[in-house]
């Protein structure tokens, strides 16, 4: 799985009082954790924290940059703060943009500039009426996604396709139609897209939050799922993680799977 | 979930002890701590632990009974221990075999045996030539089974196919097949039949059983499993267990869901 990790994000408080202080140690140091806990990309979401979300977010991308040489995403829903990111990208380490909607004037605008920077882009299946509560409407935009990059002659490969996880205290129904939209997703194209997912957001406001956030994690992988946006601090996640994907046969088995996932 | 207790099988050190020493103390205290723990029906196998097998399970049968009221599975491959075990049941809660092949000679056999006792019937998809190691193979099995329910007016609702989980470490390509022939057995006849998995198999012989264990159980239950025959002593399985069936919204959410489907 494509571990996308979470924590660089100035709505969590030590990172909201990490960029108020310009402390970069502490910033260095969550991102040197989240890949010794097993992160592939570190997003990097400037939050609520600044009055100016462009420079901080150069400050944090120059900040991550300085300390690893791992793969970074940058997480806004304002275009003008994902472009300071790209500006501040050292152009050594992918980069992948999250997120764009399925509204076709965004991705003619989101597509183009993802691939001049040879970025991947996290794109969302909404549009300007907001997020669909049923599965048809998802897969739609699903296909409309697929059908620019195609437009654009944009890598398959470098698209992962968010259906949006919402809350399950929002609606009961929505994890298994998500599951069926994965499914769906995966046949769209060969290749196909990736699938990714803010996992958190499920069990947002409830209770048994890290259980219910791994036990959906493995339905989803089951049901084609490669990359998430998840929490790799939660250990008992990452290990479900690991041997959801070795179930599937997406790595060897052997007594200490595990450890050599790890590895 | 309909979660078949494991625990009463001579396989087990402590059963087999008290089998041999005919101590009702120790059995009825398995009863009564695997119901504590969530279990729908109490497995009664008598394992290797007897010279007289038939004898055994009618003891197993009359010392469970006499604990509890819990319903039974009747596990043997010989159909004399099962026929023993039907002839102690009390008749007063409800009874399962456990299993018959897809034989068409055994299925006509098993089937009106089931059916004369009221009985529920796991029925395992394989033959005189083996376990299939393929999808097509098993739903031809699963196929046979139903039609033969058909033929002898046999209860839909009362059979639980079994599509035989293999070990991890004998085929890693037989998970992903299980979770396929799950979702087309679930298509087979309406009302479908349950699904049943004796799940301990799958980590049969390898390191971190228990994480394997519930991670596959939750994706076989996104996958239509109904039915399952564990150890409920697991509670980390357990747990995962009811929080994919929530998420599957087989029962509501609440932030307590856990203790409320434990009540």
């Amino acid at each position: 799985m494509i571990a996308v990790g979470e924590r660089i994000n100035g709505m969590f408080l030590d990172v909201k009082k990490a960029i108020k202080k310009q402390d970069a140690g502490s910033i260095a140091d969550l991102a040197r954790r989240q890949l010794a806990a097993g992160a592939t990309y570190l997003d990097i979401n400037v939050g609520t924290a600044a009055a100016d979300q462009e420079a901080t977010m150069r400050w944090l991308v120059e900040t991550v940059q300085a300390a690893v040489d791992a793969p970074i995403t940058l997480d806004s829903q304002k275009l003008p703060v994902l472009q300071a990111g790209l500006d501040a990208h050292d152009g050594k380490r992918p980069v992948m943009l999250n997120s764009c909607s399925a509204d076709p004037d965004a991705l003619d605008t989101y597509i183009p500039l993802a691939k001049k920077h040879d970025a991947s882009l996290i794109t969302l299946t909404k549009d300007k009426t907001g997020v669909p509560q049923d599965v048809d409407t998802r897969i739609l935009h699903a296909a409309t996604i697929v059908q620019k990059a195609v437009e654009h002659d944009y890598a398959i490969d470098k698209l992962f396709i968010d259906p949006i996880i919402l809350p399950i205290r929002v609606d009961q129904k929505q994890p298994d139609f998500l599951l069926q939209v994965m499914q769906q997703v995966r046949l769209i194209s060969d290749p196909p897209p990736h699938l990714m997912m803010g996992l958190s957001n499920l069990s947002q406001g409830g209770a048994e939050r890290h259980l219910i956030n791994r036990t959906f994690l493995v339905m989803a992988i089951a049901a084609g799922l490669d990359s998430a946006i998840v929490d790799v601090f939660d250990t008992e996640l990452m290990n479900a993680a690991i041997t959801a994907e070795m179930l599937m046969n997406h790595h060897i088995y052997s007594d200490s799977f595990l450890k050599a996932a790890r590895a």
